[in-house]
């Protein structure tokens, strides 16, 4: 099977423009079939309160409101996704920027829950990915760059979380390519002690995650990503691995940095 | 050769969420190839207004600042692309949205002036549409939808004149496809009493355009129309027309709605 890597990056990479474009130039250097995913950066929180947009919490938990969704669907859509493509094609890489709806390529379903009303959040499963058309994309040398902005074909954009479409895209498009997923973040994969940068773990089963998290050994940020990770890996992506940013050339060429993913 | 309708809409319908509605739904409807491009609306003034934005002016002209781009990047390239997308998706119509950095389908050059630097306004010709791939699109079933957001890869984008990217589209194409260009807005093509809706010209040839302009008959707004309805037909476009937006499907039935242009 054609190799292709499936990468994800979060909100801290690009908020710092001198790491994101060093990122990028290393990403642009894979030369196998490779996906950008991306989350969002402080730029909407900073918007919001500018537009004094307030951010409803219920049972402590965030709403996407109306105005909520609008900010969402402008600042990763629309700022975001097209200045990383505007990038990465200058660095000869044929980036090309997708929200869930362009094509129908994700197709969510609003959140049901007993007793929350998130809003404007969409949830999806392997089958609201358009494994046909991003497979279509590839073939044409194209590297989709995915925002987290969802649809659900009835006219309604989605707020949905990044870890969980980029754990989503690879359990799909796992079937049709030998799937590398990387969760690449600030942190060196998943540290044993969260105040020493080299104590992280070269693998983790989900024994060992439970085990940590029930010790209260895991810092809050990666619980999601070790979920939809761990999610990934059950449901036959070939690698998973979570990595600092900065280590992306080496992952790709010596695939032993961070920590891996076992079952 | 195979018929490709290449529509172009402006900020007023945008701006009408009822007339929208209608109309993408219209544009739904249409069998053959098809590709629709947006201008901008009011929104980007609302929100340059609420984050105080100011609109930088250089003798009369619009000059769009680092802030500004900022903004219509965020505007025309997320919300309005997005949101139009997901309403053709509920038609059951397979839009897939882009900005002139995506898939390097629109290569820009900063506009020179000898006197005035317009900022990041990009100036494209025949030359600068990624026609192969847009063709590829095509082919896929797809239906792009373009905003006036370019690049010129070496990481800027740009703001473009959305009825500049519907002409150059139109020309680029006209070479594969049986184009029909029409650029839909809120009159009955161009009228040579401005009270008086019925008095639309059913062609306009090039002769009379100068003595309507020298004249003093034609409304500002719809100068670039024409110089760009124009400078298409010139270059090959096999059909172009003004029409009023209501009029869509009559036109892609009769073809004789609104203002057509002849040489």
């Amino acid at each position: 099977m054609q190799k292709l890597h499936i990468i994800k990056i979060g909100g801290n990479l690009i908020d710092d423009k001198k790491s994101l474009k060093a990122f990028l130039e290393q990403f642009s250097k894979i030369e196998d079939a490779k996906i950008l995913i991306h989350g969002g950066g402080k730029l909407a929180e900073t918007l919001a309160e500018k537009l004094k947009i307030t951010q409803t919490m219920i049972d402590g938990r965030r709403i996407t409101n109306k105005k909520t969704l609008k900010l969402v669907t402008m600042v990763y859509a629309g700022r975001i996704n097209k200045n990383l493509v505007a990038k990465l094609q200058s660095f000869n890489c044929n980036a090309i920027g997708f929200s869930g709806a362009d094509g129908n390529m994700i197709q969510a379903e609003k959140r049901q829950h007993p007793t929350v009303d998130f809003g404007f959040v969409g949830d999806i499963d392997e089958k609201s990915i358009n494994h046909e058309l991003i497979i279509n994309m590839i073939n044409l040398g194209l590297v989709p760059v995915f925002s987290a902005i969802t649809h659900d074909k009835k006219g309604n954009l989605f707020n949905t979380n990044a870890d969980t479409i980029a754990g989503t895209i690879a359990q799909a498009l796992s079937k049709y390519f030998d799937t590398e997923l990387l969760f690449c973040f600030d942190k060196n994969g998943v540290l044993e002690n969260i105040e020493d940068e080299n104590s992280n773990l070269k693998t983790i089963n989900k024994q060992e995650f439970s085990e940590l998290k029930s010790e209260g050994k895991l810092h809050k940020g990666i619980l999601p990503k070790l979920e939809n990770a761990f999610r990934a890996k059950e449901n036959g992506v070939q690698k998973v691995a979570l990595i600092k940013e900065e280590k992306l050339s080496d992952q790709i060429k010596l695939g032993n940095e961070g920590t891996e993913i076992c079952l």
